[in-house]
């Protein structure tokens, strides 16, 4: 076969990142984000664990890049966090909507968000992602209390912002301008975040 | 054959209500709501249309039987119509939880969100059923006008409480009490249904 050359052949250096990149979702998927490490992924990989950091830095970058995420969710939650407490909601939004109306950012976002509707365990490592990557960022910058709350409710608006906006595209939420999408869902997500428990 | 004898009969008297309704369920599929009469579901189902009326009643009867929707949300909506203006939010998310709490009425009104979400032509149906029999009677009874603008607002936020609450049952939002759930979404309702645009 004209194919059998290139079958069975160890990785060479170009191919040693996607291997760590391979082991890496197989063991996101099984042990979950708590379940696995930098060395566990190394060891799954068969290369040292030096090489996993020099190729993606810490677990939380590895984890970014096993998701494929558009961005780094921190980099944007850091320009989130900062700014006035009182219009943490309209960023939140506003950060939002620049990673979502991006058709690119929007694909592999939506790829990410079936994974993790589907079933187990991509709904774990999707909720662990959010949690730990831009929301738990926000909660600890913000000096929220009651962090889980605060995040389910976001959660319950974001992910019908996303549902009706860019999956159904329900009219006119779907073509309304990045503006009016801020003014009004902006102070929900500031109510949910920083308002008192009512 | 033993099943010989129960096939290529024309149905009778019990069988014709479920014919009428796989008559329905295709023409609102082919046709939509607006394409679809009684007139043209009897033709479809071999039968005259004053049989059809008889079992169904108007069109939007026959509309909420072929969704095998769990309760008529005409008279659940004719409820949180009434009563004050300024607290129509918190009535319509407790209308909302009284009907998806129930473990009976969520399976079926799952089966019917996602038939919504899969793709044409449940998308537009759903859509219809959401916006005629759901919301629209909702912006006649308060006379709210942008009244699609305000639909897609409060899908937004509804479309996420399902998906959190019930899909991807994300805690503390999944076993949150109703007071509770009430407390929270209530004011966001209202803000997207009667405030001003922002």
């Amino acid at each position: 076969m004209s194919t059998r050359a290139g079958r069975g052949r160890r990785a060479g250096g170009a191919d040693t990142r996607g291997e760590i990149l391979d082991a890496a979702r197989a063991s996101f998927a099984e042990a979950g984000y708590g379940g696995t490490s930098i060395r566990r992924v190394a060891a799954a990989a068969g290369v040292d664990p030096s090489l996993v950091h020099h190729y993606f830095g810490t677990k939380d970058d590895l984890f970014i890049a096993a998701l494929e995420m558009p961005t780094d969710p921190r980099r944007i939650m850091a320009a989130v966090a900062e700014g006035d407490r009182e219009t943490v909601g309209a960023r939140l939004v506003e950060a939002f909507l620049d990673v979502w109306d991006d058709p690119d950012a929007r694909l592999r976002l939506l790829a990410i968000v079936r994974s993790g509707v589907v079933g187990e365990p991509g709904r774990t490592i999707v909720e662990t992602a959010m949690k730990r990557l831009v929301f738990g960022f926000l909660v600890q910058a913000l000096g929220i209390e009651d962090g889980d709350r605060r995040f389910s409710l976001v959660a319950s608006q974001m992910a019908g912002l996303v549902m009706t906006r860019y999956v159904l595209q329900l009219e006119p939420i779907a073509s309304m301008p990045r503006e009016e999408v801020v003014a009004w869902v902006g102070p929900t997500l500031q109510r949910y975040l920083t308002d008192p428990t009512p």
